[in-house]
């Protein structure tokens, strides 16, 4: 990621959700790059917030544990920033469903806390938010551009459109800076390994490093978009750094789009150890379930050059070599 | 509205919201088909709740003074119930730039009080949704098409359409009913005169009916679509009784766009006293305007054959006349 030292050595950045598995692979990055790192993040269990997330850099990292509901903490942690990355959110697709009071309290009252302390404490500052494919929803004939119409099918998602709304009108009304990353299927290193209810890729990894059976619900036959988390730094990267981004929502994808069942054999393989089974969708799976879906991602191309750069295959690998060293960080706790 | 008589005499429909300007209209010709009403209403300072708006069927309808948020409230009302109108929520853009955390919590949180209650209480109900125009925000060539994506200019816009987005996730998860209109700008008898924070064209029929000077900001040249609130309850009327609105989100319109400047013009025609002056656009008001807006509403009149018949000037006309008359209702208190 050295091409964007000049962007960031000696800038005060903010990564909320800065422990989890996004926020913490993008705050090593920028701490890597000489930028001046503060994270926030609540630390609620099981959420994936982890401080080995950010073990290589830990020493030149301000962490603060606070949520990202608490307007205090949240302003005090924007103070002087340039550029705020806003990664913090609950982001279970299922559990937005059993607890939608939760995902709109953090997911819509947490952005509205973030953008007015921005507003309050650093106007100047850019905001990049992470939006989700999610908010595409079921898509009648995919690739999803970004000027495809949002039929969420989950509260999580339908919320994460809500937040990146509220960024572009804050930025309409106020003059903040905003931009949006719409991320598909990531998976890789820094990912919590505790339970399946989100990052599904990286929990079927755990099962077939632990020699288990994965449970692929239906035929495994729907299209899936996977990036490794390296492709998305490397967005959020971008985003924060090229004026072009300003005002713009991007979609990110991967190199091209795969079945679930062969992503499954892929991460069988990558382990050399698991197996797999097919079974009936659970309800609550099924209800939320979107069919195919594939991300077009020529919109960030054209206007800054990203593309996914690490195929499944290689990622798989990385991600594998990565949970075999640190398993003992992952599996429990 | 006698062509409905059929599909809702002796039917339990709740409406929520329904003291205020478009629940309080469709109550009354609710209760005018016969059929069995209960309504609603937080009955909150400003909001437009006015039990003066039921008057001329106060004894056949069941009245709940309560909030949408309070859950044991709205699951007593829901209870029985065929068919649910949500028309409850924060309406107003400015208010909900100055306390976006009231929006969220009225209009998101709200939403899932009412579509968690039809859930537990009336699984088999329909839920009709109130949306807004607003969801589309600023649109580059109008007219906006259902399929139009949406770029809200403001915070109770986005709200709306996560709770727009709830309601047909609640469908598709759990099996709800919902279809969902997209009101444009509604004028006409039983709205609030209180204050200009929603509803314009209404306050500035107040403004022409006291001979005081309509202020227009900047050159009045934005296009708009003003529809009479007759022609909203019978789109709420079609979207509660035809099968063919399940599951469909349409939107309203008025009969042509109007300029903002002729619609002032046609006011003060209408009341036949006041004037006009332009002035700056004020800064909150700058911030969240959307320019020219015109909905192409040939969907609903495609699927449901409704189209608004109201021209601008008999609309205006008729509620100079409902003010003229019950101007101690509105004016004050």
């Amino acid at each position: 990621m050295d091409e964007f030292r000049e962007a960031y050595e000696g800038r005060r950045v903010l990564v909320t959700g800065g422990l989890g598995f996004l926020g913490g692979n993008l705050a090593v990055a920028l701490a890597g790059l000489g930028a001046r790192v503060s994270v926030l993040d609540a630390m609620i269990p099981l959420y994936g917030g982890n401080l080995f997330n950010i073990e290589p850099v830990r020493e030149s990292i301000d962490v603060s544990i606070a949520d990202v509901r608490d307007a205090e903490a949240v302003r005090k942690a924007v103070r002087g920033c340039e550029i705020v990355f806003h990664i913090a959110a609950q982001t279970s697709h299922v559990d937005s469903m059993t607890d939608p009071f939760t995902d709109i309290d953090m997911n819509c009252r947490g952005t509205i806390v973030l953008l007015e302390a921005v507003r309050a404490e650093s106007p100047g500052a850019l905001v990049v938010y992470a939006g989700t494919r999610g908010q595409y929803g079921a898509v009648a004939s995919p690739p999803a551009g970004e000027d495809t119409p949002f039929h969420p099918t989950d509260v999580y998602s339908a919320d994460k459109a809500a937040g990146e709304a509220y960024a572009f009108v804050y930025r309409r009304a106020f003059g903040l800076r905003a931009c949006s990353l719409r991320i598909s299927n990531a998976y890789g290193p820094r990912h919590q390994m505790k339970h399946s209810r989100y990052g599904i890729l990286n929990w079927f990894v755990r099962l077939a490093l632990d020699g288990r059976t994965i449970r692929v619900f239906g035929d495994g036959s729907q299209l899936r978009d996977y990036h490794y988390v390296d492709d998305v730094t490397r967005a959020f990267l971008l985003a924060g750094s090229r004026p072009e981004a300003e005002g713009q929502a991007f979609n990110l994808g991967g190199p091209s789009p795969v079945r679930f069942l062969d992503m499954v054999r892929e991460v069988i393989r990558a382990a050399g150890s698991g197996s797999w089974e097919t079974a009936p969708w659970p309800e609550e799976r099924k209800a939320i379930e979107v069919g195919d879906f594939a991300a077009d991602w020529s919109r960030i191309r054209a206007a800054l050059g990203w593309e996914p750069r690490v195929p499944l295959r290689d990622g798989l690998a990385r991600t594998v070599e990565f949970y075999r060293k640190y398993r003992d960080r992952y599996w429990t706790g």
